[in-house]
């Protein structure tokens, strides 16, 4: 019986932040810079609010300059484009950020491309995708980057293990088969046409799971002793009527065959913001030539 | 015993040429619009010339304007760089090609990155890359889209099926990974760091060979009745002194394994002019908004 660990995403997450923090600080003393994070909310979807919100606190504890901009849900597509026009040209802004998704009468395309690509910290721009997958310097989605922090800081040289990721969205499962590639794996990308996912995900040293299926993934498909991240927040009833949170993976299934597993929550998802912290920090450098 | 049946490349591309030159002559026809293509070529590599010969030379029998600009070994990069913009803003150039390798002194990176994404038809531009990666329009690198072409038309739909890419460069085995998995393949990226390569090549239904390395996958690496696409060309000494062509895959081991397989020469290779063409259209189609 194989001893499975969980991967502890909130503690690794707050040491990120606090590393940030002080190369921030170091920053603002030596060079005289304060890093700013310009967040963009268009109308007033509940779970987008409490996102922005969490960004904003964050950024500051940081020591980051944090930019709010509400827009109301009516606002022209034109007019959402023009203050991204403005965010690009300020100098005190490092990195923009469009919290999505944006209300339907807004072309979501058009307003990520319009963002200058040095300071697209979500690392959705298409320049930051193709940065990505010729192997330069990029800004790189946050979620996959944070999965890749956390492999390498629980498993070391990740050079030649087998990776399967499933899922193929351009948030996650795409860019993190780039990352992982980059390290050296072997990468299988699966997904809902795959003919025998469990016997797929059965190959993988290092199993990603990114499709929002609620413990689609079965305790039976990892190998024994694999590195299992959890991507998925996925919000299920429970019997006494309330809801809970799970992830792609029957993390109860796990037990005993994983080696190492983020559990959902406190797995990947306090990650995504650290890595925003860590993008925005790394746009302030690259932006001053550092 | 499976009959081994070759894919003859070189009558398809002979097809497709005769597709697009018919495509040329409408769009002349009913638009005015003449296709162009720009080639520049530094330098006297002799390989080099021999492709710039051959890419003018079947510019011109599909119908469309071949512009060839060749400069000294010794040119400087600015002014290289200045012919890439006059070729930008030529209305009358709607491809750009420049041959690789460049000189030494000439940073290949920057001169890519300087051709107008729209008629980057060697599909190596960042815009590109990034375009092809979250599954937009994009002009795509011609060997792998040539790839792509021969097997759809020899098996049809590739949904569900295992690819296998072993290699992993920006020209062939990247974009050839994003496009069969476009096409809803389980996609698997093998490399010199992959651990047990043989067994990951035996999973493929389709296996994708890419690495420069002569007769490198064996014939037992081989699945039976896979379909092999063998993008090698490796020039190796005969006995009599003199050499031949020999591509990645054990081409004679394969015979009575693999289902289909590309020989070489006249598998992939006459694929890339003829994909070129295909890019050189397509670019002028939407630059002209159709």
């Amino acid at each position: 019986m194989i001893e499975t660990k969980p991967i502890d995403g909130k503690a690794f997450a707050a040491n990120l932040r606090a590393r940030i923090a002080e190369q921030v600080a170091d920053l603002v003393r030596t060079r005289g810079v304060t890093p700013g994070l310009a967040v963009v909310l268009v109308g007033e979807d509940p779970a987008s609010q409490v996102y922005v919100r969490n960004k904003a606190a964050q950024t500051l504890e940081a020591g980051m300059a944090s930019f709010e901009h509400k827009l109301p849900a009516d606002t022209a597509e034109a007019d959402l484009l023009a203050l991204v026009a403005r965010l690009n040209a300020d100098p005190a802004v490092n990195g923009i950020l469009v919290q999505l998704p944006l209300p339907g009468h807004i072309d979501s395309t058009k307003v990520l491309a319009a963002i200058e690509p040095a300071k697209d910290v979500d690392g959705f721009h298409v320049v930051n995708a193709g940065r990505l997958a010729v192997g330069l310097d990029a800004l790189v989605p946050c979620t996959p980057l944070g999965c890749v922090m956390l492999l390498k800081h629980h498993l070391g040289n990740l050079s030649g293990l087998k990776a399967v990721v499933v899922g193929r969205s351009n948030i996650v499962g795409k860019p993190a088969a780039q990352l992982l590639l980059k390290e050296d794996c072997t990468v299988t990308i699966a997904h809902s046409r795959t003919r025998d996912l469990p016997g797929e995900c059965r190959q993988a040293d290092i199993l990603v799971a990114a499709v929002g299926r609620p413990e689609m993934v079965r305790g039976d498909w990892i190998k024994p002793g694999a590195t299992v991240i959890d991507v998925g927040i996925n919000r299920v009833p429970k019997e006494d009527g309330k809801t809970r949170l799970v992830g792609d993976v029957a993390y109860g299934e796990a037990q005993g065959i994983a080696g190492l597993i983020t559990p959902v929550p406190g797995g990947v998802g306090p990650m995504t913001i650290a890595c925003l912290l860590q993008n925005t920090l790394t746009a302030t450098r690259r932006q001053n030539g550092l």
